[in-house]
């Protein structure tokens, strides 16, 4: 059994391809959702949504998020209405929402109503949120100001300074039924190339996630999302050096050495794999960019065989 | 200055009449929200929306209910996760309960946001919601068992026996902001043609109303829901007679002659004139379905008329 510690874009990728290596129904995807958020009174989580449309083969490639084929009637009628609509939601998108929000005002909890629509699209991987309980990524700006992840990441467009990040909740939350559970019993544990700060950062940050992963480190495989120095999606390196940590492989190394044996880096970064190394890390060099479905399956493959797992 | 009592489309096509015989900012309506509801998360207003459509012009007319050039891409979606679609929310309607839910989690009141509504789709009308304190209409059936309103009128299709109606939080309610004051001001008080029981009954079971109407009842006027012995539209008839009450202009009468002084039946039942004057109602008999929009303007000039209000 593996254990993908998964955020959105990135680990949706890794995942379809790691799920053309290893039969779905033996991996546990755990989403984080401390970017979960509400709006026009829906819960939305978005790394949860990500990995299930893309597992479900239904994301929209080309736009990188959502569903493919969507429409825009609700949002056009709500724009019209004058209400906000930064935050853009599908007409398909929100019957995940409508769904999800329905299920926990009666009493179901994420894990529950998440399997639920995972099952509903055809999902075999098992997906379970981070928690059940309600952490969310607090964003400090430069200016002093701290909005949400996602003022931060959409209304934003994470286009401004910040010097700070926190992660409201996490040590009142428990990891979701299943989480540490399965983490103790897997074979391997695969970091996503995820945000390490937003992304696995929650995830880590739940008690008993980190110490769960130290002391099996040596089966705990994670890719890096830095290639080059750049993120390939989204704000990491940015955000990576404004919060002090060096925005390369080896400063992501850095941040996850305590809990994983191994990191996979990019041909590009070969020349850092010493850097890596003295973080404690050992380093694997492979191509990492997942430029098609299987471009991810061989880098999933490179990163199970790191840690001696099955389809590596 | 005109108030109108008002439930879902009967009332909203009355109220489309009245606003062709006054202008519309001399009116003011006061909306049954008893029949609210949460769905998938979201406050729904049915009759408030079904008013505020109407008199924007935006409402289906066919259909009865909603928006005209409606589509259902949510609700098919919804369908195909195995959601719960009994209770059908158009794409664009979705739009109005979403910024609904919105502003209210935000602190907003559903005054304020019934407002905000309103004039965004360029309704001049004053519409206020009977209450910003939830009043939820329960449904005892025959069977025993106690339904929400919408569980009765629309999953059920009305379709069962019932045995009693009750007004959950009524008690606790205050009537929103401007109703009393409203009621007090106004020139002349219209009881639209609706529901007498769960319609226009929860208005007047809000502390305040009734007595406000009692004390210049000479001045109310009310319109029959009933016509020869039935509803117009919808389960009137039927749940009056469950409830012991007569299903007529009489039974009506009855139930309005404290707060009402004068009733408007139609010509169909001007034998039952003297019966309705037995109740202390006063009797105008006059053409009163609503095939047309002018011939919604005319039975608004009669119930004017009859309590010598302007447009009269």
């Amino acid at each position: 059994m593996i254990v993908a510690l998964a955020g959105g874009v990135g680990a949706a990728r890794f995942l379809r391809g790691l799920t053309r290596a290893v039969p779905p129904t033996q991996v546990t995807v755990v989403s984080n959702t401390a970017d979960d958020d509400v709006f026009h009174g829906l819960h939305v989580s978005p790394d949860v949504d990500t990995v299930v449309y893309t597992l479900a083969g239904l994301s929209d490639e080309e736009r990188g998020w959502g569903l493919a084929g969507e429409t825009w009637n609700v949002m056009d009628a709500l724009a019209a209405l004058g209400g906000g609509t930064w935050f853009r939601l599908g007409d398909r998108d929100l019957a995940t929402h409508l769904l999800r929000s329905g299920r926990l005002r009666s009493g179901a909890t994420l894990s529950q109503v998440t399997a639920e629509i995972a099952s509903a699209l055809g999902v075999r991987v098992r997906v379970l949120p981070m928690s059940d309980d309600p952490v969310q990524t607090r964003v400090e700006l430069a200016s002093g100001e701290e909005v949400s992840f996602q003022d931060y990441f959409v209304r934003l467009a994470h286009d401004v300074p910040i010097r700070g990040i926190r992660f409201a909740g996490v040590d009142a939350a428990s990891p979701a039924p299943g989480v540490l559970e399965s983490i103790a019993a897997a074979d391997v544990v695969v970091i996503c190339p995820s945000n390490p700060i937003v992304s696995i950062g929650p995830i880590l940050a739940l008690p008993g996630v980190a110490a769960g992963l130290s002391c099996r480190r040596d089966s705990v495989v994670a890719v890096s999302p830095i290639v080059a120095g750049a993120a390939v999606k989204g704000p990491a390196a940015r955000m990576l050096a404004e919060l002090g940590i060096e925005a390369s492989v080896s400063g992501v190394a850095g941040v996850y050495a305590e809990v994983a044996g191994t990191l996979v880096v990019d041909e590009a970064d070969r020349d850092l794999a010493a850097e890596v190394e003295r973080t404690g890390c050992r380093c694997v060099v492979a191509p990492s960019l997942m430029s098609s479905p299987a471009a991810a399956e061989r880098l999933a493959r490179v990163a199970l065989d790191a840690v001696g797992g099955p389809g590596g």
